[in-house]
């Protein structure tokens, strides 16, 4: 049974590529008709889009549809899709707000197209071309998300059903982002804040409106879905927070080959995280020194960095959050095999659950 | 029949005023629901969107409605007034890319947080939080423009055939925005190039493609409204060519005081524009180099602007660039003139064409 589940999410992430290299292609088409400028950006969109991803929040939405018992259709799965552009637009913006240097092992986009400045010993700033580049490439990716969804081929009353669920989504997403970079502005931490943010920015957005988003295609009367809405959100808010919280895990903890980012990415970046959060809440005087030292200094070595997560362990804090981490997951999982769920989604949703929570990267 | 016109279009720019009112207000109440860290983004949009603006894209958009004939209903008021809000998301955007201090003679969205940052001694960079906010209030500005239209009332077939044009229109926005950060890059400035993009910002994001919005509201057909989004074409491409013109008039030339911006503006940006395209290859070898040592730097004195001002004049680029102005706006009133358009609409088109070319602001 978890075999078959594996198999539909392979076969639907595969779906989701396909569909976005179409749509690609077709926009590549279009924009290189107005300006042969524009290739590097439909170059660059394809690169970020095509060559990586978890595809997870197309994934979720499938398993909300599936959920109500319908079969996706092709359109269906085409706006499921939109919800990777839309995730596009997110990490672009990310990285340059952060300023990161790397996405999955490759340089940011803002880094991108500093470097083709440079490269082709353009005029000005090469720094400021890069940034006006991210700003307008995750723009344009935003732009794309809706424009996918608004052409996917499903029925016009689908269509204005998941719009609503979709605007409501972004409002979200984009309070969430903004709580994120304000808690770095913050002069000391704290585990209730950043566990609202988890709750905006993963919780919400990466999993209970995609799923929400899912059954509103399927089910276009808000009323007649309100009870499956409820339990999707009883499985989807824990396992979102569940799914920040192994983010955080891996952001010290990750193997840099497999996440992609440098090792002990979140405390070169000095990220306001909830593990972080526990930690300095945990730690003795001594401790709590050395750790927040340490944040936000790009030049530590690897000893350094080694040092740092042995004091985090030894607080105890990575033990509340694995716990923390399963019992979330724990009632996602019940939420999953309660009732109102269709018998053919439950399966997909423990299978999505679990490589959430238990994931490397 | 001028004055009616005047009249009509006032009495609509009140209506936009009061829509944004309402709905910042509604949204206010829902991030404020969220945490009240999101406060501060609620009223730096609102000081953003309430106090000033010309509203022009609603204007474009109320005219392209009445060209059918038809008489705008307060939710096709809602609908026009998105456009704002897309607006809003361009120009904070715009102001980071570009690095402007101010918008309006006051600090630019990037520079109001850095300030709030220094005012509340938060953690971190102050810059660094500027311009991340930028990014996120551009981006909470362009998904509540989809929000409010979506929103607006309108039947659900005048919504849907609105879709496809306003995302041609944000699609075109985004390439149009690029290919303009791109221009600051090429190592000479080029007319031909800096009338492309002058046709993409300006012609057709603000006024095309909001006369287009607008008739596509009135007529859903595609087909049925063929003709006349033709005519509005004619109308509104070479206006927006002219209105990108005197915009680059008022970046060498505006009055402070009027235009909200520091003297010379463009000059001190380093601008590509049309007019300075046409500046330098008209003139000597002497006054090239005079001007393109001075553009970009942010230190130069008002004796210097002045000087620079007199440059550009005397190689006779003023004079075409008014020429041509005066020969785009009277084609653009040809075809407001034509059957096509109603005749209701007829003098609102000129009303607008001339505002939007004999402006000082």
């Amino acid at each position: 049974m978890v075999n078959d589940a594996r198999g539909t999410l392979l076969a639907v992430r595969e779906t989701v590529q396909s569909e976005l290299t179409s749509y690609l292609t077709l926009q590549r088409e279009y924009l290189s008709g107005i300006g042969s400028e524009l290739i590097p950006v439909c170059d660059a969109l394809e690169s970020f889009l095509l060559e990586g991803g978890k595809r997870l929040r197309p994934l979720f939405a499938y398993a909300g549809f599936a959920a109500t018992g319908k079969v996706a259709t092709a359109a269906d799965i085409r706006a499921f899709t939109s919800l990777e552009l839309l995730q596009a637009c997110a990490l672009i913006h990310d990285d340059l707000m952060d300023r990161s240097d790397t996405r999955r092992g490759k340089p940011a986009i803002h880094r991108h197209f500093e470097n083709l400045h440079q490269q082709e010993a353009m005029s000005g700033l090469a720094d400021q071309f890069g940034e006006a580049a991210a700003v307008l490439l995750g723009d344009l990716a935003l732009v794309w998300s809706d424009h996918l969804l608004h052409t996917s081929g499903v029925e016009n009353s689908a269509l204005l059903s998941a719009l609503k669920v979709h605007d409501e989504m972004r409002i979200e997403l984009m309070a969430g982002q903004y709580l994120d970079v304000r808690e770095a502005g913050e002069r000391s931490p704290s585990v209730d804040r950043s566990l609202r943010i988890a709750r905006y920015k993963s919780g919400k957005y990466t999993i209970e409106r995609p799923l929400h988003l899912g059954a509103s295609l399927a089910i276009t009367d808000a009323a007649e879905r309100k009870d499956l809405t409820n339990i999707l959100s009883a499985y989807g808010l824990p396992l979102g927070e569940a799914f920040q919280l192994r983010d955080d895990m891996l952001g010290i903890f990750g193997d840099p080959s497999v996440t992609g980012k440098p090792a002990g990415d979140d405390i070169r970046e000095g990220k306001r995280t909830v593990l972080m959060a526990m930690t300095l809440e945990r730690a003795d005087q001594a401790s709590a020194a050395k750790i927040t030292a340490a944040l936000g200094r790009e030049d530590l070595t690897s000893d350094q960095i080694e040092e740092i997560r042995a004091l985090i362990t030894a607080t105890g804090a990575v033990k509340v959050v694995e716990d923390l981490i399963e019992g979330l997951l724990s009632n996602a999982l019940t939420a999953a095999n309660s009732d109102e769920i269709d018998p053919s989604a439950r399966e997909l949703l423990i299978e999505l659950a679990t490589s959430a929570t238990r994931r490397s990267h």
